[in-house]
């Protein structure tokens, strides 16, 4: 019913921006390594540092110093590139190469629409409004965290009834938190469930995965630590994604952010590749800086786009695919919202980042997701899957046109003729949500603005959208489990 | 008042983006020749005809057919580089090398403002409120075409006022439009006199400039060229700038419609260079695609930014400086409006654009100047120059920060310490206009949204602008040249 290209991995065709010399990544790389050789990460996680003993690392208390030989020959096993499979095969992914992939925006605590005009705790209902939309949109590649906490969802079970959605609702790469034991290997058993995979199936290549944060500066938390260990063995996707805000968590000095963010982000992939050698890792960024007057984070500015393309080339110099993502300061979907946000998404371009997430849907530095903002960002994101088709620059005889300028000459147009009529109508990308009429047009049609038109166009998509087919005993076998873990308590601990 | 860089001509340091491989740039340039050389082009003027016709080329009534190698050693005179001085020569500019220099909006016939409500022809009141815009703002460094037509001004004299405006109003680099002998006489004249120059002073180094566009597909007008070989003459830049819509007045292919907006462009080169071997010219790129079921014009796709870039490709294989625009098809200063124009000035900045034109002030594909769009797209410009800083990405110790991250250690912040302290004042661009609170803090406030925070910031501005100052008998040799000029009736034909 809207315009949009069908369903594909794109292909970033552009040559990263490389801020720095090779110098530069030499000093950066050198930073990072003395942090770890010589103050050490804090991994806040016994079995965790256990494991980084066991291989060979010098621990002492929490605190775990890493050899650079050791960091990189865990980087030795990382691959370069994998895929992820969900439940439906036709939505793999593949994460690194030059390929670039969007996801929704995750883990807003609130809900902001036009109509409610104020910010709201997120609900299952609303959570579920944004599956929907994650799925319906071909520029959305896998489903993040919960793109809204449902927070009406009791903690125990919340894990529970949210990936059972997720799965039921879309087919896309799914993701599970890693906030300790029962959620994450029931967040695996329902993404097995779901694929009807036996578990040598599941253990064999990426099915989902996890993101995590370092607990900046220098720190991984027990939970967090976890999960991503679960993961790791069981071979799941793993994106380590260092909050380091320059300023506060972080040097105010943006490579020193990077350097340090590095050191956190290396250390919990080298934890990994120990554990299982070969573990699909990816190096996340989340460098930003804050605003000096009040703390307060700031997205998508001067040094957020720098700091994101420095990592895009410390990330080709480990050869770990990249996250980053498309983020803003602004609370209400308005000019400020779509400035940062298309600072942050062309500098994930730029800086040749494999996953961006937060892609659609974010306000508020992350506090908010909002249905208006998530189709504005979805305008944006198909605006950017046509700027990467190479058919744009091709040269061949037709493209070039002389034949077509001959025959039109000095006078007339171009409209009528057949090189045209052959080909206007995918000559160019077609809006969805963009006015492009003149103010009288525009002004005739009531005079809306992106926001309002917005607000109509999301409540559209969602008439249209359709749930995706799956096996009924697929997901009988979802409810089962799901209604059996809720009768065990779920997930008591909560973090 | 507002947080602003100081006054600088910036340097872009980014590679450009290159989209095509070297047998693309051969291929469009093959096209572009063979257009000259077996269409031509028609010059709707016969002294341009007859001045090339003495330099051998082809002449069918008003088609000239140029040779490649004609075209090739014409091009070979044109400067790489050149700058323009002002009458205040602190604001003299570069164009060309890895300079990127930004312009206001230029030509609308209409204005728009949030109190206003609606759409309104330009008067000198609207028209000088944006000079001052663009006075203040630093990130503007030259005053393009009228910003908004003051149409209250009587034709025939409308010229002398504007200009006597512009060159009072401000003191940074001025344009003259090309719109027949006497407005560009008189330009040149008045341009002559506000900075006290003799006229060989003048004629020796560019102190303004033109900026044309051929009539689409493969003509160039009567005035245009008139005012384009006066220019010339007197050695003052020139910029050529096809308006060249696919799928209208150019092939419906992107690589065909730059293809055939070099024809037309280079052709006015070659004009000029013939005139005056070395003329400081420009290559203008305004190569964009329609709405095909409307035929209404887009800005900002992804056509038009793969264009830009392909057409900076062409602009360094010929050895060209490069003007690109900041464009949008929105007609109010919302998120559309915002994401438009930010893909325009990526594209900029993408392409190796040396001179942006339309960078602050522009709605409606160019019909409507707003002063709120003028500070939001000054908001996005300060944060680019910040984006250029080379200090970003200095890999210096103290950027580095080795020893402030082994300071804090795993526990504690970087708000106190003082590397921080060193440097938080000037570490981070400032913003002036986007806000950057949380929610809670933004609804205290009153919940305004951009636009509307646009509308106040503009009208501080305004309040805060102080007019550069201007020799006494400069000034009264402008205000006596201009009713002398007006007593002899000022132009009197119209284009």
């Amino acid at each position: 019913m809207i315009n949009q290209a069908p369903w594909c991995v794109p292909v970033n065709p552009d040559r990263p921006v490389d801020p720095m010399p090779d110098e530069g990544v030499t000093a950066i790389h050198e930073t990072a390594m003395r942090i770890l050789e010589e103050i050490g990460i804090a991994f806040y996680n016994p079995e965790a540092v256990a494991v980084l003993k066991q291989a060979g690392c010098r621990v002492e208390g929490e605190t775990v110093r890493m050899g650079r030989d050791f960091v990189a020959e865990m980087l030795s096993h990382a691959p370069a590139r994998w895929t992820i499979t969900p439940r439906n095969p036709d939505r793999r992914i593949t994460i690194g190469g030059n390929h670039i992939l969007f996801g929704n925006v995750s883990s807003p605590p609130n809900y902001w629409d036009l109509e409610l005009g104020r910010k709201q705790p997120g609900t299952r209902d609303l959570f579920r409004k944004f599956l929907r939309l994650s799925q319906y949109y071909n520029c959305i590649h896998f489903i993040g965290g919960y793109p809204v906490e449902p927070v009406d969802l009791h903690p125990a079970t919340r894990h529970l009834d949210a990936i059972r959605d997720k799965l039921l609702l879309t087919d896309k790469v799914p993701h599970a938190y890693a906030l300790g034991a029962e959620r994450v290997e029931d967040g695996m058993e329902m993404v097995r469930l779901a694929a009807g995979l036996a578990q040598e199936e599941f253990d064999a290549s990426p099915r989902m995965f996890t993101n995590i944060n370092s607990t900046s500066p220098l720190k991984h938390d027990y939970p967090m630590l976890d999960g991503w260990m679960r993961m790791a063995r069981r071979g799941q996707g793993l994106i380590v994604s260092p909050f380091t805000l320059a300023g506060a968590m972080a040097p105010v000095t943006m490579v020193g952010a990077v350097a340090q963010s590095l050191a956190e982000g290396l250390s919990a992939i080298a934890l990994a590749q120990y554990i299982r050698p070969g573990a699909p890792c990816a190096f996340g960024t989340f460098t930003s800086n804050v605003d000096m007057k009040s703390g307060a984070p700031a997205f998508g500015t001067p040094e957020y786009m720098r700091a994101t393309q420095i990592t895009g080339q410390m990330c080709r110099f480990y050869g770990l695919p990249m996250r980053s993502s498309g983020a803003c300061a602004a609370n209400v979907p308005d000019g400020q919202a779509m400035w940062e946000t298309s600072n942050s998404l062309w500098a994930a371009v730029q800086s040749g980042s494999h996953v961006v997430y937060h892609a659609a849907g974010w306000l508020e530095g992350g506090l908010i997701a909002s249905p208006e903002k998530f189709v504005m960002d979805c305008e944006v994101l198909g605006q950017m899957l046509r700027y990467f088709d190479p058919s744009l620059w091709r040269t061949d005889p037709g493209d070039l046109a002389y034949d077509a300028i001959a025959e039109v000459r000095h006078e007339g147009h171009f409209f009528g003729i057949q090189h045209t009529q052959d080909r206007y109508q995918s000559a160019f990308w077609q809006p969805s949500l963009s006015d492009w009429r003149n103010f009288e047009g525009w002004q005739a049609q009531g005079g809306v603005w992106t926001a309002e038109r917005a607000n109509l166009l999301y409540r559209r998509v969602l008439e249209d959208y359709r749930e995706p087919p799956i096996p009924d005993d697929a997901r009988a076998a979802l409810t089962e489990f799901v209604e059996k873990r809720r009768a065990e308590g779920g997930a008591p601990r909560d973090f």
